[in-house]
């Protein structure tokens, strides 16, 4: 039998009164293994992929501002921690329901869905908007289009991409708490890949009912492309799957380079073969990422896995200045 | 105590020698619980809305042709059991890889991903395709849109919404095993609401480095607006969430009708407020579907379920008939 | 670049109306991918297990007689197809409740838990059981236990491993869709390693309040290691994990020989580290598989998997004779 | 439209540098959706379970030694929050293992599952542990066997029940982040109902095999269901499911009383109908827990979510005093 004693110990998580999330997640760092290993090796690989002046593309999927994650992403954004946001329809919708003055609310009671229809109220788990909060995007919207359209477009016709399009909205909110304005502000592009499948792209189509409006998709795609190309080193911090995170994988599929970094929070599985689910390895096969790129998949809810990765990174970098 | 008589038994499902799938289906629906049950209620809630002549909204997300569907899928459109397709751009992607000779393969021995790097095959879970199979697509392809652009560009533009640049590739390819083909055969429209999210999407933006091309998102919605709301009654049959899931619920939103059945086969959970995995309930919240609509949810992998889906509504229609 | 002409391709799964069963899973196996590629190879793994006359150790957990199982059960122990069974007391409970008269039903309508609880009826996910059928195992268990003690008791106590338990209870019993009535006809133990985590279990302990009654736990590990280890050949079936996967597993940890052949059907993950989502492959580093064995895991509700298996492989059996 | 003023926001969570844990759970609880929401949830039960004086029944499923849980699991006993303990015998045993001097290891670098066995290191997902550590275990109990035989042993019989002899065994052995010693100091009983499904119970075995030793399985189940009758007010933390959540739950059945708080952390799934994903809300029908019980099920790697919600109670706790 071989001597075992190089190898390190699991050192059990140690839970103090007063400890502060760093200190947790130093005992999280410590366990090294399970869930909690790998939220400690997120913030690794995230906290080397900042020091190398990697450029970071975050892809944003699911439910992440109804469930409380907007200041995170704000953050995110005003701490120089990510360069490229790909967001889905959704994510941006619910931001901008915000900016304009609608909430998302909680704890209502209810005793089924159709209950919740005559109260005009929409649920997303447990989490809820109101129809009133999408009038109030709505409201707000609908005038920037016009003004967008007033200021830009040419012989009666407009065409955006959408990281423009959402740069321009940034610019004209104030709602400091908003993600898309914070975007805006540090000069880091939005893209939503498939903007018309979402309340903000009906919300456009409403608009170009009267007025010839066009997504310029192609263009969104020669931009991505080439902030993916013009980047020496490249990483990707996935909230979960879907559009973004394919979208950010293709970006780099046409450069020789590779994404020397990625992590993912999921909890989606691989063993349906869809690309949500699976995993950060098989993206070598592609030429996404290569064998010797920096990989963690955190299988975990996004809202519980995403706060410690951030609290834990930005100790990290913080200390470093 | 009640007398509890009333209530119908979970007959165990008996599995005997050369019995068909329509009766082992038999026995799933007198078992009625569980994953079968989920299938036999999938099927019955099918069968009721082809009989009604229910619209059919089938969404397509997931590895579903890399996976072994893409027969299924064909035979779902010339069976007349589907009257819209919204697709992932992949899925699409991958039929036109076999239409243009590619091919998918299994049981590739490797020992890495890297391994599959070298050798330029790509991994997708089991299922493989090589850079070889990418490249019959760019060959098929980019002749096409050549074709196109001959023929339909104006004032040295053109732009065409997802479904009618779909319909036309599927009237050029004459593979037919393809659902590309057959949905062009039966007239029947595919939406790929995230079209730029693909390697098809990638080969259009090839072919507009040199041509002023565009994708026409907004005339998409229009058209699956116009069905939507021209459709007394409508049904879902989501084969995985993401985009195709919302985009065809969304479609029926800005009207004052409701789906009227829904079906999902999905591995995702509800708990993480994903709509991929959200319950078909919560979306009576928000007027999608009503209190009134019949709604099944099957967890299962897709690939499984989908033939015995399939089966069991194919007997139902031809014993009708 | 490689040719790969020599890689087998992916065959999309054909579904015809009137087709078997048998016809569906050749389908599946000449897909071979995703979840039917592992059913069918599960199939494969299965019938070579029988045919080089291992000894099957079947591990029954999770809620398969509510859920339909009970004559899947039955027909693989009528088929020779199982040697040994350890199941969770659950499983036995729910069989020896059919057995004295009870049942599982379904289509319960309900608005509350509390209201089933007001009507005596206990909810198992969709499957459903009344109070009045614990009674009928109550009525049905107790004069056996007084049989067995007249019969079997010395110096007025008695003590039983659970394997000769079910042996006799098995004899006292006539309902020929019993499981546990098949086994002891087939002179199959069954193991129920947490007997008293069970109603069966706590019908036992009301037992021993007037008898001194004793589980001999340790004639149990005697006997399954006495058979493993007297096996030249062994597979394993886990029907879901818990317990039974583990004490499966376990008994052939003290011998030099591993399992050769095995096989699971599971929801659960992998990456929480818990035994019931563990892969078989981690099972080699512990020496109860190796590195030859021939190991399928398929991630699918047992209750749709379960009877696909069990029909491919007696398919295979029934040409073989 | 209705006025939704009255609906509490979710407050979105905000992580600054510096923050302890207690406040960042204060962020998770205005909040208050999704998993964050259950964990503060979870935080307010067990809060209110502790200052109502409820009998506390904590399961300990899955490998959460090996996960890094030890020291929380001690916590939760030295500070009174936690009444009855029922374990998996494998928790137990990787308890013991450290006690007598073995490790659990992480960072082990492999290519195969074969080659750790070559090296004798066992792997449960990424921890691991040799056999070495086995050993140790092995030298550790059985001179403890063969004391508490000297010392306890009538008639060349010995018989206990598993809570005593691992009382014993935590008088006997010194290591002060021992849960079992931690448990003997507080005078709270241990269960292992499926004792014999274990490395704990194969040592046993071992000694049996030169000693008449008996495990009292119906003295356990006397002793937990006499506490459960006696506890006035009663509530369950179920670390993952298995035997341990199921022999909780069915202490209380044969009494009138339900439990009155409730908590599980799980990745398990509802769909499948297996007690261990099964909702808490089912316990109700069967009389386990009421309506009007409090119960919050959080879907997470426990390893994840159980320091946070200790974390966040202790704190409560601490408050109070």
């Amino acid at each position: 039998m071989k001597n075992h004693n190089k190898y390190s110990q699991v050192n059990h998580i140690k839970v103090n009164n007063g400890q502060t999330v760093e200190e947790l997640l130093s005992e999280f760092r410590s366990s090294g293994v399970f869930g909690p290993g790998r939220i400690a090796e997120a913030i690794e690989v995230f906290t080397e992929m900042l020091q190398n002046k990697a450029t970071v593309f975050l892809g944003i999927a699911g439910a992440l501002v109804p469930g409380g994650m907007r200041k995170v992403l704000v953050d995110l954004i005003r701490n120089d921690m990510v360069n490229v946001i790909v967001s889905t329809g959704a994510n941006v919708t619910h931001d901008l329901i915000e900016a304009f003055g609608g909430r998302h609310i909680h704890k209502v009671p209810y005793t089924s869905d159709a209950e919740l229809r005559e109260k005009s109220i929409d649920r997303i788990y447990d989490a809820f908007v109101s129809d009133e909060s999408f009038m109030k995007l709505e409201d707000g919207l609908q005038p920037i289009f016009q003004e967008i359209w007033d200021e830009r477009s040419e012989n009666k016709q407009l065409s955006l991409t959408t990281y423009k399009l959402l740069e321009i909205i940034g610019s004209k909110i104030s709602d400091k708490d908003s993600f898309v304005l914070a975007a805006y502000e540090k000069k880091i592009p939005i893209f939503v890949p498939a903007f018309s499948d979402s309340i903000l792209g009906l919300q456009l189509w409403l608009f170009s009912q009267t007025h010839k409006v066009f997504i310029d998709v192609m263009g969104d795609l020669s931009k991505i492309q080439q902030i993916a190309s013009d980047s020496d080193k490249a990483g990707t911090f996935f909230l979960g799957g879907g559009v973004p995170k394919n979208y950010i994988f293709q970006s780099r599929l046409m450069s020789p380079k590779t994404y020397e970094y990625a992590i993912q929070i999921t909890m989606d599985r691989v063993e349906t073969g869809g690309l949500s689910g699976a995993s950060l390895e098989e993206a070598i096969s592609w030429g996404k990422t290569s064998g010797k790129s920096k990989m963690v998949t955190v299988v975990s809810d996004i809202t519980i896995a995403l706060p410690l990765i951030f609290a834990g990174t930005l100790a990290n970098m913080q200390r470093d200045e």
